[in-house]
């Protein structure tokens, strides 16, 4: 059965085509600068990468020109061959703990939880009815990024304001990125040869999360009532204190909103080093001794190990930790610092294997108390499972 | 020699008047109300409490009816055996990391600095004046409470946001309580015999915060820029998600200064709870299964937990674990639930000795990996001790 794997932006569209069961990716690409002068689509068929211009109006006209090029690259012979589109859509509120088919209800609720994710949720609904206006016979599915965080407990959701906030307004933890944390778990469980895993899952990309998995289940995670809490990012502060902002907003003669956007887009390991908010950077300059490079670096290590050291207490028991994203999966100077600093557990990377490359290899030594692992994330073959799985 | 310590707020004064280097308190006492109606004062003297209603027009009343009692209970025979007044100061910015001499220039700094601490700072100043008005030959000492935690290193102190902050406005970790966590780390010393004590502080009371202590500095401290940061409080927030601030402020048609005011005075223990700031209504509701301080108390805990969990990795050894604020010597049941929380890192509690009532003593079992002591804290002496110390 071949099944789409979306992922619509407000001005892209990035997607999949799997056979199913079987998780081959059948062609690939996306779809960039919708709406926006210089759009283009980039393919990956057989091995071959495909960049084409063109003007692409909106999603409407980028999910004509998908369907097009799956045609005549014979990926399909018709449009009913499509049987099922999943949809990542990042905010399922505390209404979803699963994907789910897409009616008119969905969709409401989607666009309704909008208030709570403005910058993605508006986008997602566009791909979704995209897909709906041109292929509407197939099976829509939403693969929510908080569903897989919807075990997470009060005790650990809730936030330290007053509790009328939750109460009335939903005011909580939901925390992201659960795609990512499912699909490791799934992964960890298999390797391991064990259903009821205790892990630390660390996803660090540009955006960055650690999960305390407990039984299978997410039961804590650091992002927060939107993306940018918990780990230093790319460009995201994470943790913040807030007590900083009103004297910035004064002494910087700054709105809110200047300071909030400064919070997401110009700090973190941009705002720290001044250089880039790209790890590759920092990681060049951090081994030049570049001054800031090697704060943003430490700074960036530090936090990571911090919330390390909290879920290994919360968890009690931990079978594994586990590092996927860009970051995890390609830097072993990034992994080494965080298991170096992890000293007063037991934890001991193993220097040699820390520098593989392959998808899925222990890098912890043999003395070390916990095993650590890196894991190359999926979570475009994650949304067509979940997808495949509510077609049957 | 005679020495007064000394703590102004805005509308109190509280002293103690100790015999140096004995350590011993002649009288002690605290005036409230002053400049409101009902102003009264509460004095301490050889076991005796004694309580008076008196108008209180402002601080340098308060000060003049101080000297009278301490002439007319024979406490000095004149002004002249005053030789020293040592004063809290809460905010010493990255100038002082100990305690001064105030002379103009240092009153100038202080004055300054109230931008940082502006319900402190202005107060502390008021207190200082008033002293110099009434007995100008005393040595006046400033004991700051963040001068304990300027040891704490760069890549600790500074946030995640842009840089320049710090660069061009000294946004930072300033962390306060340093008094009491130099004074537990004093003890610390003498009770191991040890001069490079690591440690981890926690002082609970309605403010609260833990210190990592290193080689006898404090080298990380949950509070950060103002006091509302880190732990779990009376009705103080501590750490907060800052992206659910413009969301509240939209949702419940609140301006950002009385979305912040929430969090100073409608959160932590009482927001949670929505029952009282006090921790020990807290607990006695936790003890009856109440589901809101069963929450608030356990997130009081968690919070705590994963702050030790957090120290005890970033200081690779620790020495001991100390409790010490009115929650930290007196509840039991708090520090049993912390402790058991830490089995993780082998740490164990002593139930029985955990039921002592002392100003010292050990609470861990000897089969914990850390040794755990309930420290009574004592921030007047060691205001008395610092301002004894620079009149040498």
């Amino acid at each position: 059965m071949k099944v789409l794997s979306v992922n619509a932006g407000s001005s892209s569209l990035k997607f999949q085509m799997y056979e199913m069961p079987q998780e081959e990716v059948l062609i690939s690409g996306v779809f960039e600068r919708i709406g926006i002068d210089g759009s283009f689509y980039s393919l990956k068929i057989n091995g071959k990468k495909i960049k084409k211009e063109k003007v692409l109006k909106d999603h409407d006209m980028a999910v004509s020109v998908l369907i097009d090029e799956l045609l005549a690259n014979n990926v399909v012979e018709s449009l009913e061959d499509i049987k099922a589109v999943g949809h990542r859509v990042v905010h399922g509120g505390d209404k979803y703990s699963d994907s789910v088919v897409i009616d008119d209800d969905v969709l409401n609720t989607i666009v309704g939880l909008s208030d709570l994710a403005p910058l993605h949720n508006p986008a997602n609904v566009i791909g979704i009815k995209a897909f709906f206006n041109k292929i509407p016979n197939a099976i829509a599915v939403a693969v929510f990024d908080t569903a897989f965080h919807q075990t997470i407990e009060k005790e650990e959701f809730l936030s330290s304001g007053p509790i009328e906030w939750y109460e009335n307004h939903k005011v909580r933890k939901y925390s992201f990125h659960g795609t990512s944390h499912k699909y490791i778990t799934e992964r960890m469980k298999s390797i391991l040869n064990k259903k009821e895993v205790n892990l630390i899952t660390c996803h660090l990309g540009n955006g960055a999360s650690i999960s305390a998995i407990k039984g299978g289940q997410s039961k804590d995670s650091t992002m927060g009532f939107t993306p940018n809490a918990g780990l230093i990012m790319g460009t995201r502060s994470g943790d913040f204190d807030f007590t900083i902002i009103p004297y910035i907003m004064e002494v910087e003669n700054k709105t809110l909103e200047e300071v909030l956007n400064d919070l997401n887009k110009k700090s973190g390991l941009l705002g720290i080093s001044g250089i880039s908010s790209d790890s590759r950077d920092i990681e060049e300059e951090f081994l030049n001794n570049e001054k800031n490079a090697v704060l943003a670096q430490n700074m960036y290590v530090k936090r990571i190990v911090a919330y390390i050291a909290k879920y290994f207490v919360f968890l009690k028991e931990v079978d594994a930790i586990t590092f996927s994203g860009g970051i995890g999966e390609n830097s072993s100077i990034t992994r080494k610092m965080i298991l170096d600093e992890l000293e007063a557990l037991n934890i001991k990377v193993d220097k040699v294997s820390n520098e593989k490359r392959e998808d899925e290899f222990l890098i912890s030594s043999k003395e070390s108390k916990v095993d650590c692992y890196v894991i190359k994330t999926d979570e475009e073959v994650m949304i067509a499972k979940e997808t495949y799985d509510l077609t049957k």
